[in-house]
């Protein structure tokens, strides 16, 4: 049987592109609906594109963010890396990172190749750049069902680590967008966001200790479940993208599967309203596993409405008691702020509404491709900001992407063939919430970067003005770094500057991401 | 009126001392019922007090550690800071720092000088020293009820920001042992533990933003409920006691004051299960606000018991609804591991059973000096440590702890006149446990110091050799540093030390914690 080969320029397997007719029709219905795009394109095949460099090895992609696949689609690989390593334990990372150091060339450590933010694409310049691939360090080491914790390799992916924890029962149960390919070590190299509207969030809640390699030694953390002995280690490598160390291991939390689950939907006439209420459900202490609120743009766009209703999808899990009590409490504030509960669904664990939403959401990234190939331009935007200032910072915001990708894409802000802007919430905290941003807009065919480009930067000014963060859980990789920049403490950006110099004198790991090269 | 004045060598103030009464009473009943300890001294006067330097203003006493208890009741004040600075705002701060850096003189942030680890005390060698007292830094500049935060200023205290936020009917509801004199500052700089047994256990979870003043200028990160941009600045300055820049003010986390409580006691004949219940009750997901196991001898020695059986304090929270479901839930497992409950009792906010041990809780500290002035030596040890290690963790620390303790004052580790040791879980997590050691023994009058390094040396190994970490919210200070050193990652203390060398060049704040001068 031939190797299953990944698409070289959009999410997931070769075997998984739509097929002609399936193109053809999604693109009759993006015309009819979007009033834009429809133009169906077909990819530069793989065995068109032309590499820059020599000791190469073919890249299966080197990012996905929106500008990777459309570059990808095109076939313009400007930046290939010059040898991809494949390490199978860590000394063979040391001696991947010795003969870089030697060499002067960068090294880049790699997971799934998930990253939509330029944090894994070998834009250096000059320098040569080692592609450090991680994927044949997959297995989960060993289990601790006391303590609920589980050691894993950096290169799991998420189904990969989630087959190997079901064995003992148990589950991590972080599933951002890109569960399928990503991985742990990249999870955490990124902060990513996952399955918990509260409390646990991010993955950073999940790890409890770190193993890392450095140039100047290996990085490891105890294994504990709470510590005040100084600055957290732990916290100083999650979200380091790759500057500071390889991660090769890690100690997370684990779970028993949930046995109970409860959902509902609430729909509202009013947005701000809507977000009233979920402020009041994110302040209440009742902590609901999903929390997930659609303005009516991005359900009608999700399929889970008609695009006249703001849809609230609550859920609450666990694995030790029924949960019904904690939705009926959760529901009345809904209510109160003028939510229309539909049906209220409990599950024994297996399938639900809210698995179902899961499955549409996992299948987002592929839908993507199919806009590149119909000609629509799609990106997202997430952010964090608090609830004093969200209702304004949710305005501005939206308003200013309008205005913004309709210039950029030389079509009216309003109107017939307008860009397509919506809004989620996507976690939510006591203290404020992560909006999640999608715009759809005709693309500029052939000068997509560009138009993407324009548009990046326009809406990411107005998250840093409006006080939010460029980032709630994409990183921040290459293309984040202005914005970023201007967020963080000055004394801060020097201090981290300061301890990568010590830690990688030679500059080489991960170059341009976080810190400039 | 004359100003009141806080005890030179001990905690609180001049007249919260004990009478001549008292503390013969107090000796009598510690002989009879420790079988040692008993002969009442008295602190050597403050006008007695000789101090080492010239440009010299009074302390108030610096540190909090039993060391510093028993050096200020013999009147030995070895180490005095040189001037005592008391900024009233951010503009002061500055120019004592560039004062200090321009005379080559260090720099030790002070709150409220409760640090039990040598935190605070200027052991720093020939070098000038400047304590930089915050407590005119003590307004609650800003309440923002909408996202439920407010912004403090560093030198507020425990009671002193309560107050001031009593008026919004919120509450930081962050009660740490040192509640009464401690800084939000001081807790921030040093990962403090507070009132919440599960979830939000340290300081660092209240905090939304921090400003501090570097030597290289003012580090200030954004609001955000949430961020995944990079590292987090935060959480490099949470726990970094002073070596970084001193913490001028933070956005914290608030929450309205709770209209709904329940408490219970829980009763179990065996330490063991007892902890079993707890490991259940932590990986629930109910998140018990208090849920405290005091061991046999724990109970008895806060009155809380008659030394027969291990007492589990349980206790939930809300200011949105009633948690007596909580409450039923939390207490099936306690039952299946063998435990007796006794009354629940739910109160409406006010006073209760859990009110009421926090009273003597923080009136631990006063007793402590009434220890030391009839010859008691009082020191307590905390860690952290994972379930999977957890019963022979605490059989180990006990057991070393009691032979380190017998060996150091001259005692039998067994039978009459032995050394009291106790335990009880103060905060506990899915993955584990924090312990925290009490120990009594018969002082050896004028060789405290002595005796009480070599119980902190035994005690200290025996934690770290054992997998945990040399403290979970009192610090690292001076006291635990040949223990810590051990513990963190080699690179992370490289990469700490080159940051702070970044942002402080001259090496001047509070040398000597977390890193050597």
């Amino acid at each position: 049987m031939a190797e299953r080969r990944l698409k070289h320029w959009g999410w997931g397997y070769e075997d998984q592109a739509p097929t002609a007719t399936q193109l053809r029709e999604a693109a009759e219905g993006i015309r009819a609906r979007f009033g834009f795009g429809g133009e169906v394109e077909k990819p530069v095949p793989l065995e068109e594109v032309e590499l820059r460099a020599s000791r190469l090895k073919r890249p299966s992609g080197l990012g996905k963010a929106y500008r990777d696949v459309v570059r990808g689609f095109y076939g313009r690989f400007e930046n290939p890396p010059d040898l991809v390593a494949f390490p199978r334990d860590e000394s063979e990372i040391e001696a991947v990172l010795s003969w870089a150091e030697a060499e002067g060339a960068a090294v880049i450590p790699f997971g799934g190749g998930t990253s939509v933010v330029g944090g894994v694409e070998p834009r250096v310049g000059e320098r040569p750049v080692v592609s450090l691939d991680l994927r044949r360090l997959d297995r989960v080491l060993e289990v601790d069902p006391a303590s609920l914790a589980a050691r894993i390799q950096a290169g799991a992916t998420g189904p990969g680590l989630e087959d190997q924890l079901r064995e003992h029962g148990l589950t991590l149960r972080h599933f951002p967008q890109s569960f399928e390919y990503a991985t742990l070590g990249g999870w955490i190299a990124t902060r990513a966001g996952g399955h918990f509207a509260t409390l646990e969030t991010h993955i950073d809640d999940l790890v409890e200790s770190v193993r890392a390699i450095t140039p100047r030694g290996t990085w490891e953390s105890r294994r504990l479940p709470g510590s005040g002995a100084g600055p957290s280690p732990d916290r100083m490598l999650v979200g380091s993208e790759g500057i500071l160390g390889v991660i090769a291991e890690a100690w997370v939390r684990v779970r028993p599967r949930p046995r109970f689950k409860v959902s509902a939907g609430v729909t509202f006439k009013d947005f701000d309203e809507a977000a009233e209420a979920v402020r009041a459900i994110a302040q209440s202490g009742l902590h609901p596993a999903n929390c997930r609120l659609l303005d009516a743009a991005e359900a009608e766009l999700t399929g889970a409405g008609d695009g006249s209703a703001n849809l609230l999808i609550l859920g609450f899990e666990s694995a030790d008691h029924p949960v019904d009590h904690w939705m009926d409490l959760a529901l009345a504030p809904a209510r109160e702020h003028g939510g229309s509960t539909g049906e209220v669904r409990t599950s024994g664990g297996g399938d639900d509404a809210v698995g179902a939403w899961r499955g549409a959401f996992l299948l987002a990234p592929y839908l993507r491709d199919t806009f590149v190939a119909c000609g629509v331009l799609s990106e997202t935007f997430e952010t964090a900001i608090t609830w004093d200032r969200f209702e304004e910072f949710h305005a501005t915001v939206m308003e200013t992407t309008r205005r913004a990708v309709a210039a950029a894409s030389g079509v009216p802000a309003d109107g017939p063939g307008a860009p397509r802007v919506s809004c989620r919430l996507t976690h939510v905290y006591p203290d404020g919430a992560a909006p999640y941003f999608t715009v759809l807009a005709p693309a500029i065919r052939g000068g997509e970067v560009e138009q993407w480009d324009e548009i990046k930067a326009a809406v990411s000014e107005a998250l840093i003005d409006a006080g939010g963060t460029i980032t709630h859980h994409h990183a921040v990789g290459r293309d984040h770094r202005p914005w970023y920049d201007r967020q963080r403490p000055a004394p801060f950006a020097a201090a981290l500057r300061a301890a990568k110099a010590e830690l990688d004198p030679a500059g080489m790991l991960n170059p341009g991401v976080l810190l400039d090269p």
